[in-house]
């Protein structure tokens, strides 16, 4: 797997692509996408963790490795975000399990430091 | 749009039937699908919230009824259920706008009893 | 829940409105969707079982309700159709549950000749 | 089926409930929401053809009813409408069908003025 | 593309850092989705085919090895196979087809040996 | 990222194997596939764009490299392609941003001709 360092690198390049060639529709989207985790009734870190849920019954590994990151930031425990992919496991499915290993497997890389 | 008590009603004699026909793994999914939303290292009123979010992005109005009930039932704020489903918006985008739509309309039938 | 025979009613008259609106590509599919559960290597019940199963992980009301009649129709048991409903939920999770409810309500419905 | 018109009084309603509820987030997609359907490098009436096979894919009829509405005030024709009908159904599949029905029992219903 | 031996060998690793980290109902579930499988009124051959077709639908190519694998180790020939995939590409479309390539290229890599 | 050129020709590759396992239905499915984009009462390159936006919601990153390629040789400019994108944003959410990185990286892949 690709390590969470190398993962956010690829991102940031990434997102740069998208908005050299975006106009103001998808710059806007980005600036709402940003906005709607800052804490408000519900903390950052609840709110990374909604995201993460929905990434893992959506099953987008690159939306899960962000959102792992963000909430471990925000201060989300290893066993915070193992009682969340539980939660899609059974919301979305053995169709998710390949999406639960991506995530623990970045989880651990993130421990590691990798 | 059928009300909060109605469709409790409904929920409730459909899950006899399928419990009628239904074998072990049917049932013992049941049981993991209940007990996945205790109180753990997160709240029931999160893990409630997880659900919801989850329920949005997959687009099912059944789930979204069931998960709004319940959070609020654990104490969940209008609030903190529209931070919830805006969420659910941004990451599963219009598609799922007729799902707030029903999200909001149960929220008021839950709110005035009906 | 609408009943079997008035679904299959239902289901004649709105494929009659496409099929007067549709031109070569969407007939083409139409015969296409026929031929694909005829036996061959597989029995058309297998078959309608697997249509059925996929039916249900995607989350289709009316699909589910044409392959619970066609592999009814075909042979299969009460007991093949509740196993392959079972794999569904596994595979597709607690989202699928308000359609596992349609689909042992329409077989209910089939039993019963309403 | 709902009436094209009746469907459009049922949205209008439901809409307002969502935006008596929702805060910033939720009101700044749904502006989003409206722009990007605009005239620009691409007609706004192949922009709704654009946003009807999208909502035919992700299989939501009240998207598509609100698409075929706009894309046909905006002169799409019966025709164009099935071609773009047609495209949804070879890369979404069968399980697309109920949602074809959908799309020209709601044109029909345009078109008689009902 | 990964051959079936590299697969097999990656997917057993992942789940134990899966099983690591989780706790009861990932592992309730783990178990539950080993037994639905088994041998029934409908046999484990029919039965992998069915997880083979869901999967196919969902668009997961990690599944679609795991039940390629299973079904052939079942008894399933290849005719079987494409006649299970040639259902899938119905009803999931031609979104499905990038899943049809790999689950034919990890079939080749089964009967190679490689 | 694999260049356009490489991608090109790893989808060949893999056609051929469905191809030589593949009977008559897939094969049909096949030939529909590539006649619904011809030119009609739309045109091939606003085909090729509905066919990008529904790839794009349905978050396959092989058919949007396809359609993207399509529409390019088809005439659509890249100011086309991002306005297409942008629908798919606001249509199926930031889920899809992943699949927004990759069309816009593939779009340079074709124009810089690697």
């Amino acid at each position: 797997m690709e390590s969470a360092s190398a993962f956010a690198e690829r991102r940031k390049r990434s997102n740069e692509i998208v908005l050299r060639h975006a106009e103001l529709p998808i710059k806007r989207f980005f600036a709402l996408d940003r906005d709607v985790y800052e804490d408000g009734a519900l903390t950052k870190k609840t709110k990374e963790l909604l995201g993460l849920v929905a990434s893992a019954v959506l099953r987008c590994n690159d939306c899960i490795g962000y959102h792992v990151s963000e909430a471990t930031a925000a201060g989300a425990t290893e066993k915070e975000i193992a009682e969340t992919l539980a939660i899609a496991l059974v919301v979305g499915g053995s169709i998710t399990i390949p999406h639960l290993r991506h995530a623990f497997e970045f989880l651990e890389s993130i421990e590691t430091g990798e």
